[in-house]
């Protein structure tokens, strides 16, 4: 045992450090495919602030980088350990001290599940809207991380909307405290927001105060069917203009559709060009008229609606916007899951642009995604050791990109940046703005001790970081 | 003319570069009483984002500080030129370049009055929630720079939730853009945010993309009169117990109460402790269910309530709301308004406080604000040249600040902290916390040129900035 793991073990104890190859293997993946692979020296398990600022100190004196980390389910490669160092999981840090309906807020450590937030929310009619897809595994302390996103985002927006105060441990072992239970708080700059989404790199989330709403009384649930990817952007387009904010405005592409019937059985139109399956919440009033409105607008578009009368029948459908992931994922060994976002009113053009991508470089890609909020998911079904089709997968990644961009989207919604996509930053910030963000980097952590190489583009490390 | 000012007319035209006495005098003061007042050298009014640019590269190399300003409604001396130099007034980029009711958002330039917004967004059946009492003056840029609130904070946010995208202008001259049309957009540290809110100590903001929404169908307006103040904080509790959020409320204590019935006499009851003004807002279903619960929590907790039956009924409530600081201020020369925020459970808790405070110091305090948010405005009524006086006005505000942050709030909900508060951050957030915020300052202004004297307290300024 070296020196430094010797002092992590004094201050941790030996049952929260671990080195054994296995564990060092599974820390060196998360849940994003095609990355590198390099082992951490260790993996540590703290419970407590202090003992986050023990392990940040240690890893100072000894130059080692640290990545912290939830439970890894993030797709930008945001906590693989790509140089090395000691991996913290927020794992030990999991209680709720506090949900405080008079406030409609609740404090939670990092390690909590998300869907263990809602349960305790639960009883006193409250919840926590954002809902990324691994909602029953990811951690409240990841999410906030990396601003996770989900199905809810059109009506509820998405993490950063909901979080409210932060403590941080940060890149010299201090701890610092931002926000707090109140809506309103304009005390200097807004910290809690510039953690929320830093993926790591500015310091580790060690407690978290997030708004929590009412729970909807009521809801109800479509599926719009059309034989033409126009109607069904304006669908879209429709029913915001008649002033309905649907709870979620999901599509699918007919890949997905098939992908999804063949996998799942729940019988999805396979001649279908898109699906749409929408959802609207609130008051059973607001419900009913809603769902009019919405009913009405489908058929104005030429879709074939059927809405779900009872809860198996709602459940059944969402079961399958569920299944688009593994339905896909299980077409072809490896699955390029991206992220591209643009404004609502575009969704038709990049769908039709992603069509077009595939026949050009003879892919196959599934495209499912949050259609209300312009926050595609075109899925790259390939196999990594493919080496005649990995090339034709890298220009379409990047052409994807390209498009998104050009619609006045962004390279990345709610999955993140990470390693995945630290290259393509410079496209859609330019210089200047990609050099404002790293000052920022460079302010709050000069040798890159905390996540290095997510975010940044190499080369901004190499200009002065230790651990790039 | 001096060769800064000769420079300026150069790239502005004479007639947007401004020093005569008058000009630079009306610029030395904002909406904030009891400041020193001191000279800019020069008023300037660029008309594009390259000549902003210009600006502030003349700026550089005369080593003048830079003040953006709106419309100097701000209430926390943010826009006053105390170190001298160049006040940048954004009055001249006043275009509304796009309401895009498909995407539901809008792009202002900077000098748009927040009013103007809402009259181009309403055609399209659409509205800019923030809403600060100086809706019809306070421009957008000002409003950004400072994260404005205003009445509908609890129900819809402020400011820095409407916030997509912006440009601005850096310290060094370079204009960089953040953000979007997209509601999600997770592509590297959230920089809107972290400018939304900056007071113009990080860059000059030149044009800014905003979140719109559907304008709420119908509204109910409530009065209602307490005996006691408990018994109006025990209201806002059991409102939102009851999963009702409405869109605003407001109260006013009873030194408030007397001013705005002394001086508008719209028939508030002198002899109450407290009254609340509450709206509900949606779809008319909505209105009238959650009109009936809150009816219902007002009786429950000893309130005497009023209905609005009509449109002439709730202007008549709603000009008394809006009467209090007019009110107020006319009792005495000096206004001291005041910002502090709570928990919204502890808003019985920091009346009683106040009330406590002003018999202490033997102050006039009348005490109003937006109690759905916990923020409140504890307004000293004073005579800034009665110097028995003075000293204890500063003592209570002092007072003020810790009592808010010893239960939990901050101090200043929607104000800022410009130069008024700025030797108070120290309380709130700690050495540490205030150091990460100069750090960032450091960061992207280094020499302290962009509204220097602003948020931080001197000791900071004196640790390296040019113009501290």
């Amino acid at each position: 045992m070296d020196a430094a793991t010797l002092e992590l073990v004094k201050v941790l104890g030996q049952e929260n450090v671990h080195t054994s190859y296995e564990t060092l293997l599974c820390y060196s993946y998360d849940a994003t495919p095609d990355l590198p692979v390099r082992l951490p020296e260790v993996v540590v398990t703290p419970g407590s602030t202090s003992q986050v600022i023990d392990v940040v100190k240690i890893a100072r004196r000894y130059k080692m980088p640290v990545y912290p980390r939830g439970a890894g389910t993030n797709l930008s490669g945001g906590c693989v350990p790509v140089h090395g160092g000691i991996v913290l999981s927020t794992i030990k840090m999991n209680k709720i001290p506090e949900i405080d309906p008079d406030n409609l807020v609740a404090t939670v450590q990092p390690g909590v599940i998300i869907q263990d937030l809602n349960n305790a929310a639960q009883p006193h009619g409250l919840m926590y809207p954002p809902d990324p897809g691994t909602v029953n595994t990811a951690t409240m302390g990841g999410s906030v991380a990396e601003c996770s996103g989900g199905l809810r985002g059109l009506k509820y927006g998405v993490t950063k909307h909901y979080v409210m105060g932060l403590e941080v441990v940060l890149a010299d072992g201090r701890a610092v405290f931002f926000g707090g239970k109140t809506v309103k708080n304009v005390t200097g700059y807004d910290m809690v927001r510039l953690f929320t989404g830093s993926e790591g790199t500015l310091g580790i989330i060690t407690q978290i105060i997030v708004r929590l709403i009412p729970i909807p009384e009521a809801r109800s649930s479509m599926l719009a069917v059309y034989a033409d990817l126009r109607d069904a952007g304006n669908t879209i387009r429709d029913i915001i203009r008649h002033k309905v904010i649907p709870a979620t405005m999901e599509i699918m592409d007919q890949t997905t559709i098939r992908a999804v019937e063949g996998y799942a059985r729940v019988g999805l139109p396979t001649a279908a060009r898109a699906v749409l399956l929408i959802e609207v919440d609130g008051m059973p009033e607001v419900v009913q008229r809603e769902e009019q409105i919405v009913l009405q607008v489908i058929k104005q578009n030429n879709g074939q609606v059927t809405l779900a009368q009872n809860t198996q029948e709602r459940d059944k459908l969402w079961a399958a916007r569920r299944a688009a992931l593994p339905a896909l994922a299980q077409l072809k060994p490896t699955t390029i899951l991206e992220d591209a976002t643009v404004p609502r009113s575009k969704i038709t053009d990049m769908l039709l642009a992603v069509e077009e991508i595939a026949r050009k470089y003879n892919l196959t890609i599934g495209t499912f995604g949050h259609a209300g909020d312009g926050n595609l998911h075109p899925t790259i079904l390939t196999d990594s050791r493919n080496q005649e089709e990995m090339p034709r997968v890298h220009k379409a990644v990047e052409e994807i990109f390209q498009k998104a961009l050009a619609l006045g989207g962004t390279l990345s919604g709610e999955h993140g940046i990470g390693l995945a996509k630290a290259r393509f930053m410079i496209n859609e910030l330019g210089p200047n703005g990609l050099d404002v963000m790293a000052s920022i980097k460079k302010a709050l952590d000069p040798d890159g001790l905390l996540n290095p190489g997510k975010i940044f583009p190499p080369s901004i490390y190499n200009e002065g970081y230790k651990y790039g």
